[in-house]
């Protein structure tokens, strides 16, 4: 009696397989999944998904050649996909492609707007640092005001507390071929001492809104 | 005199290592990158990056073995990095962790609104699949109102005008631990006749809002 790969059938009629729970021997793990996609075929299964830790790594060039794509992968894995039906197109959905990034528009009740020049952004072409607001991306499953109160912390030092969204936009073609969204949050700031992060930030200050807007009028 | 690798840096003081690009056999390759991690070091470089296709697959378990962690895949192509500088936490930025989907909201001048039950939806533990908005995840590059009209043809058959977002929200853990964000849109029909997509959608009708708001008010 042979062993089987350990599997699990999704509600689309595909096949899930975890190669962390397998217990073989890397070409005996090929020879069964050889075996078992000349099975599931015939059953009429649909989408494979095979994914792999780093330590799984040797086996990726055999899952390539036994026609699997990479699908998406994360520090420490890596997801495979193989579609099986020969006459229908691949159904196998995507993987996230947006970078949500999120600045917080902090105010203090005189009138001045925390902001902050970052180290790297005037590097390329030599052109210098614009002021704009802190902020930055936000992590998977983190809230968008969450994420604005997180990066004016580490960016500024500032304290704020979330009000509400003022805006926001759709910009394409960032990292990687991604989308961004980009949110700006009204902030009410709780502190007031800057103590900005050295690694990212070059220059941060609360800067007089109304005289600033004055500035750009005249010049 | 020995060949180097082909690399640009970045302007956070990266490399970035395109192996497509690249005309060494994979040991010297190898070889090559080890040499080459070692003046980087020594430079004080910080990420390092390397693009392999499905056809350099041969290489990802020696780019592991040299310290390398997966960062993103798409079909196609697998990312890997490597963070250099050993008293600095690594600041290689995460890749996209958000889907964005677009549902259209479609009413007709009879106060009819579009629905559809999907094929697949009900599968899981023999629910049946309710009646929702039809919509889709958007692609990357596409606008939220381009990705409405889209999907509203592709389910429905129906054409129809982009008007306005008229709600989001956002959800965590959806797919592979991503983040959704889902807006709903406000659309003008163009067209009423229903041509159902029939791998995806079960059912579709125009359904009676004041009616069916009845209704649940009665049950």
């Amino acid at each position: 009696m042979s062993e089987t790969l350990n599997f699990r059938i999704d509600r689309w009629n595909g096949v899930i397989i975890d190669m962390s729970k397998q217990s073989l021997e890397n070409q005996v793990f090929v020879d069964k999944l050889k075996e078992s996609i000349a099975q599931w075929t015939t059953e009429g299964k649909r989408g494979l998904w095979v994914t792999a830790k780093t330590e799984h790594s040797a086996l990726i060039p055999s899952l390539i050649e036994l026609g699997f794509d990479f699908h998406h992968a994360q520090p420490g894995y890596l997801c495979l996909t193989k579609w099986l039906p020969v006459n229908i197109p691949s159904h196998i959905p995507g993987y996230a492609n947006h970078y949500v990034g999120v600045a917080g528009f902090v105010v203090n009740s005189n009138n001045e707007l925390l902001v902050i020049r970052e180290k790297y952004q005037g590097l390329k072409n030599n052109t210098i640092a614009v002021w704009k607001l802190p902020g930055g991306l936000a992590d998977a499953g983190e809230e968008i005001g969450a994420t604005a109160v997180r990066e004016v912390r580490e960016e500024t030092g500032v304290e704020s507390e979330y009000i509400c969204i003022i805006a926001f936009r759709h910009m394409h073609n960032f990292r990687h071929g991604c989308s961004d969204l980009y949110y700006a949050c009204l902030m009410k700031p709780l502190s007031s001492e800057i103590n900005a992060c050295p690694q990212e930030i070059e220059e941060c200050k609360w800067m007089d809104v109304s005289k600033n807007t004055h500035d750009t009028q005249e010049h």
